[in-house]
C-alpha cells in the first residue's frame, strides 16, 4: 500500500470524527465553534509520519494490508495525539508557524483581533493555546478508546500508548531543560545528554512506538515486537539526527522555516553538542553568546553554520546516521519478518532519514 | 464513612502511584526526576470534592461503602486531572499560589533560578508548566486504565470520562473567552453567557460527571443516573456561584486568596453581569476599565466590592444558589436513592454550597 493510501485513509477517519464532533457541540454555543474549528485545523497536513509507521507495524506482525477500522483509528489518534504536541510545542518555541500555516496560538490571536475583542490578543492567543492542545489530547483518547473498543489487543496496546505519552512529554521536558542546564552540565556530558532527549521524544515516540502500537493491535508476538523495537529505535535515532542536520543546515526554500532555525531557537541538538566539544575557548564562547538568541541575523546565522561545519560535527552526525541506519538494517535481517514487511519498513525508514524537509 | 476516609483512600492511591511512577523513571535521569517531583508536589491536598462525590455517586448506585480499588483508582485519577486542570489554569490566570504553595509555573522558575541555570526563569516556567500539566493528564489516564482493566463497566465509566474532559475544556475556553468577548456580546446575554460557562466547568465537570462516574462504575440503572444528574447538575451550578460571590467578597483570611480575586483577574462571572446590567451607564463604564486590572488597589477593590453590592446583585446570587439548592433537594426526595444515600448526598451538597473557602 502506499504512504498516500495511509495518509488518505487517516484523513478520512479524522473527517468523520471532526463531523461527529461538531454535530455534537451546538449545546457549547458560537464562540466554542470558533475554538473547534481552531482544533480542527490544526490536523490537516502533516507526513503523517506516525500513522504511517504504525500501518507498518501492523503488517509486519501480520494484519492484512487495507487494515481495519481499529487500525486507522489507532493511526488517526497518533495524528492527533501529535497535533497537539505541537500546538503545546510551538508555543513553548515561539514558533510562528506549522506546516505552512500560523501556530495555532498565532491563529488563536487573529481570531481575537478579527473578532473585535477587548484585551491582550497574544496573551489570548498563548492562554487559548495551552487548552486547545488539552483539548486535541482528549480527542486523541477519544479516537484511541473507540478504536480499541472490545479489541481482543486493548490492553497490550493500550499500556504501550500510555507509554509513549510518558516519554514524549518526559522528553519534550529533558529538551527544554537543556536550554538552560547546558551551562551547569560537565561538558563532556552534552553529547550524551542530546542524545537521551533525542531517544525519548524522538526515536521512541516517531517511529518506534507507533511501529510497536499497530504490531500491538494485530496481537503480535514477542520476537516481532523485538524486532521492530530493534530496528525503530536506531531509525529514529537517524531522524532525529537528520533533524538536527537540516535545523542548522536546512535549505528553506525546502524545509519551510526559516535558514538556521535551530540556532535561533537555541536547540542543544546531539550536532551542536559535538560542535561545541571540538571548538576553541573562544569559538565555544561565540557559540555559547549566539545560541538561542531569536534576533540573529542571517549573516551571523551563516557565520555560525560555517563554525559548526569547520569543527567536522556535521560529517560526524552523517556517520552516526549511516551507523544507526545499519543498525537498523542488522535488525531487520536478522529478523524473521517477511520479506514484503522487510521492504515496506527498509523504505519508510529511508524516507525519514534521508529526507530533506 | 467519613469524607476523611475518602480522601485518605485517594491519598493512599495516589501514594503508591507517584513512588512506582519515580521507581520507574530512573533512565529519564535526574533532571527529569526534578520535573516528576513538581508535578508529584501537586497533588498533594486540596478538597478532593471530586473524589468524595464520586464515591457518594457509588454508594447510590449500590456499591459498597468501603469502595474497592477501582472506585479509590477512579477518584485518583479524577484528582489528578484536576491538578493537571489547576497547573494549565493558574498558568493561563497568572495565579502565583495555589493551596497555599506557589502555582507549579512559579515553582517551576524557582527551580529554575535554584539550579542556577541560564536563561529567563519566568519563562522557562511557563513553558515547563505547559508540559507538566501534560504529564498530569497522562497520568491521570493512566490512573484511570489501571482502574478499568477488565471492569464489567469500564466502557460506560470510560465514555462519561471522556465528556466530562470535553466539557471542562471547552468550558474552560468559553472561560477565558468572555473575558475577551464581554464588550462585543449584547449586554442581555452575559448572564446566560456566564450561566453557560458555569454549567460545563464547573456543574458537570465538579459534581454532576463525578458522581455519575462512581454510579457508573457501580453498574447504575438509569434511573438512578438521571437522579444523579437531577441532583448533581443545580449542585455543581450553587457551587460554583458560591465560589463567585467569594471571588468577589471571600474573606482573605479564610480563602487564602486576595480580597477581590476575581476583580483582578477579570472573571465574567454571573454575579458581575447581573451587578453589570444593574449599573447606571457611569458605574458601567467605571466597572468594565476596572474589571480585569491586576493591578487594583485594595481602596479600589473595596470600592468595587461596594458598587456590586449596592446594585442588590449579591442578594439576587444567593437567591439563586437558594433556588438551586431547592431543585437539587427535589431531585432527591423524588428519587428512589436510599435514605443513606441521600443523606450522604445532601451532606456534601452542604459542604459544596455553604462553604467560606
Amino acid at each position: 500500500m502506499p504512504s498516500s493510501h495511509v495518509a488518505d485513509a487517516v484523513a478520512a477517519r479524522l473527517d468523520v470524527f471532526i463531523a461527529r464532533i461538531l454535530d455534537g457541540s451546538t449545546e457549547y454555543g458560537p464562540d466554542a465553534t470558533l475554538f473547534l474549528d481552531a482544533a480542527a485545523a490544526t490536523l490537516h497536513g502533516g507526513k503523517r509520519l506516525r500513522a504511517r509507521f504504525c500501518h507498518a507495524g501492523w503488517l509486519a506482525a501480520g494484519g492484512p494490508e487495507h487494515g481495519t477500522d481499529a487500525l486507522w483509528g489507532l493511526g488517526a489518534a497518533l495524528e492527533v495525539f501529535q497535533s497537539a504536541a505541537l500546538v503545546h510545542d510551538d508555543l513553548i518555541d515561539n514558533s510562528d508557524t506549522r506546516r505552512g500555516r500560523p501556530a495555532a496560538h498565532r491563529a488563536l490571536e487573529s481570531l481575537h483581533r478579527d473578532a473585535g475583542w477587548q484585551g491582550d490578543a497574544e496573551s489570548f492567543g498563548r492562554s487559548s493555546a495551552v487548552l486547545l492542545g488539552d483539548l486535541l489530547v482528549a480527542w486523541s483518547d477519544d479516537m484511541l478508546e473507540a478504536a480499541l473498543a472490545e479489541h481482543p489487543h486493548a490492553a497490550m496496546t493500550r499500556e504501550e500508548y500510555a507509554r509513549m505519552r510518558r516519554d514524549v512529554t518526559v522528553g519534550q521536558m529533558l529538551d527544554i531543560t537543556e536550554e538552560s542546564a547546558w551551562s551547569t552540565a560537565p561538558a563532556d556530558t552534552l553529547l550524551d545528554r542530546a542524545l537521551r532527549v533525542a531517544s525519548f521524544k524522538s526515536a521512541r515516540y516517531s517511529v518506534e512506538q507507533p511501529l510497536v502500537l499497530g504490531a500491538s493491535l494485530a496481537g503480535a508476538d514477542p520476537a516481532t515486537l523485538a524486532a521492530l523495537r530493534g530496528f525503530g529505535h536506531p531509525v529514529g535515532m537517524a531522524f532525529q539526527l537528520r533533524d538536527d542536520v537540516l535545523g542548522v543546515f536546512g535549505d528553506p526554500a525546502v524545509t519551510g522555516k526559516p535558514a538556521g532555525d535551530d540556532l535561533r531557537e537555541g536547540k542543544r541538538t546531539a550536532l551542536i553538542a559535538i560542535a561545541r566539544g571540538r571548538l576553541s575557548d573562544a569559538d565555544r564562547a561565540t557559540l555559547d553568546a549566539a545560541i538561542g538568541d531569536a534576533g540573529l541575523s542571517p549573516t551571523e546565522v551563516t557565520a555560525l553554520q560555517q563554525l559548526v561545519r569547520d569543527t567536522g560535527a556535521l560529517e560526524r552526525v552523517e556517520e552516526m546516521i549511516d551507523d544507526y541506519s545499519a543498525q537498523a538494517e542488522t535488525a531487520l535481517t536478522g529478523s524473521a519478518l517477511s520479506g514484503t514487511a522487510i521492504d515496506q519498513l527498509r523504505e519508510l525508514a529511508s524516507a525519514a532519514v534521508a529526507r530533506r524537509a
